[in-house]
């Protein structure tokens, strides 16, 4: 097995001599792009998008036809391990998404079991294969999960942008359950990360959304925790090249030492983070990834640059930097402008050897 | 002057002896009261309510006859002076608060100007002397105003919970405009907050719900600045007695020091924050609000006290702490485990003096 022509991408995370700093766009396949949104009206909803190999893999390419990515990403949603759990998830109009069968009380998270992927997410390894073939050796492909908390946030609450009422509940008046509840969603996580590496995904990113709203000790308990399980558990190897992995907190900056500990090779970073602090804190002990305010994007290309520039020298050179916006680019986000983004930091003439 | 009969949060904050921790709950006068709930009822709409002195001093009053809290605060909304401003502060049913008028370009943010306090915003200030001479010299009153930077938020947003796009644009490609209108703001915030005090209002707090949204270096630019210009302006003595005032960014724990250096006497931690890490970083420069999980009060009794006391113990004993929520209470809190949270406060059995 060789690795991608441009493998830059790979060798900041394994913290390789790279001849730029890499950068990727957390949902760069999405509504910002005219082209995204004519192939998801051909499509039908978002599901449909989500469940067609031949679909996903378009507008997997999409942002990768108009910018130098250094990496591409799986098109996929978070939720597909719950639904594949026979939750039913939907997309109400104009709302994120929801659960039909949310999990609310002990049978049902008792009765819960880790779905069989080759029969049940079938159509997201058909697609990370699908994807991999079309990419052709250019730029590497990452594969996603939700993490198990983030995953038992919806599966419970039903919907996203709660006050986590039902899961705090559970947390605090019957941690027991949830730990049951994560210990399914971690078997799951991990048995589906590693049917997209044996599909083809070339790295792997882990999405905790929602660990940020708990307090230190309860993130470390009831998300981070099974995170490590997680890590610990993928094949870290495939076809002779290590696959690496990255851990993302969305506010998780606080506890960025416990998060660089737990295995994984990289820690996202979101832009609330200084990331010239963030390589004090955890040293050389793992790759990092962001943290450009998407709010940026909103700005100019002068502004762009500026910003850009500024986190870069907040890393301070050297490899173990992949560049990417703090959290998922917003759909009111001019194109040029994400051309803008990549082209800055590209050009950006620091040494990286 | 001299100061109410239980004094302990006047005390804690400016970090005297405390005959035991003093505790008061953000969004103590809400919801999660049946009482509350049919006074608004009686009062129409929640405008209504704040713009009623009567009705205002009766709902600030309520958590108090039920629970033996530590300090009353002021029933207000914290958007009370952009609507002063001629925005035209309204309530979607079901949702958060809205503008008529958002401002939206250059020249709308230009014409904005400091409101007339005494014309505009005399419903405050005969609630606050209502409400003091209700509260008889009993516990001290509090009184509040959102940050600069959290009522720009709103101003230019036109509602809350939105990804910031709008202020974020203004912020990254027109800073000097988004400076002018916290300018205004700041000021509006210092005249509003000096006007509660001469009304009546014992303490202060700074609420700065969207400060956390931002990097840290805007985040020190366009929020912390402008607190700290607000600080510094207010009057700090009343009739004899000193006025601290308390500044609380949600999502601020990465930026504690700095927050702990614009001249507050207090610093309100949200339950992300580990309060023993604050008070190594903070050390004795400033006293700490905060900070329970406000989803531990889904729990049971024993295992709020259990978290209370995880809070206190992580304070470590001594003067300096005013326990609280550290964000605003739930509508679906049994007040039953509030009155649980204040005994397993008030009964702390550690040495305070």
């Amino acid at each position: 097995m060789t690795r991608p022509r441009n493998d830059s991408f790979l060798r900041a995370l394994l913290r390789e001599p790279v001849p730029h700093t890499p950068i990727w766009v957390m949902r760069q396949a999405g509504r910002y792009l005219p082209e995204y949104n004519a192939t998801r009206a051909r499509a039908g909803s978002f599901l449909d998008l989500c469940r067609n190999p031949d679909l996903a893999t378009e507008v997997t390419l999409q942002p990768l036809a108009r910018f130098p990515l250094d990496a591409a990403i799986l098109f996929s949603d978070i939720l597909t391990i719950p639904d594949a759990m026979g939750l039913g998830l939907y997309f109400a109009d104009g709302e994120g998404p929801r659960f039909e069968r949310p999990v609310r009380d002990a049978a049902a998270i008792r009765a819960l079991a880790v779905p069989d992927i080759d029969a049940e997410l079938r159509y997201v390894t058909d697609a990370v294969a699908q994807i991999r073939r079309a990419l052709d050796g250019s730029v590497p492909l990452i594969g996603f999960s939700g993490s198990p908390f983030t995953l038992a946030c919806y599966m419970v609450e039903g919907q996203g942008g709660t006050d986590f009422e039902r899961v705090k509940t559970l947390l605090y008046a019957e941690p027991a359950l949830l730990h049951h509840l994560l210990d399914v969603n971690a078997r799951a996580v991990t048995a589906y990360l590693r049917a997209q590496v044996e599909a083809g995904a070339q790295a792997l990113m882990i999405f905790d959304t929602w660990g940020g709203a708990l307090t230190g000790p309860a993130y470390r308990e009831f998300s981070l925790e099974y995170m490590t399980r997680v890590v610990a558990d993928l094949p870290r190897d495939h076809d002779g090249e290590r696959v690496p992995v990255i851990v993302f907190t969305k506010g998780g900056g606080q506890w960025l030492e416990a998060i660089a500990a737990c295995g994984a090779d990289a820690v996202g970073l979101d832009w609330t983070v200084d990331i010239a602090d963030a390589r004090r804190r955890v040293g050389d002990k793992v790759a990092l990834q962001g943290n450009l305010d998407p709010g940026v994007l909103f700005s100019t290309p002068a502004a762009i640059a500026a910003e850009a520039h500024r986190v870069l020298d907040g890393f301070g050179g050297g490899t173990g930097h992949v560049f990417n916006l703090g959290h998922g680019i917003s759909r009111l986000t001019p194109p040029e402008h994400v051309a803008a983004l990549v082209h800055a930091v590209h050009a950006y003439p620091r040494a990286l050897s």
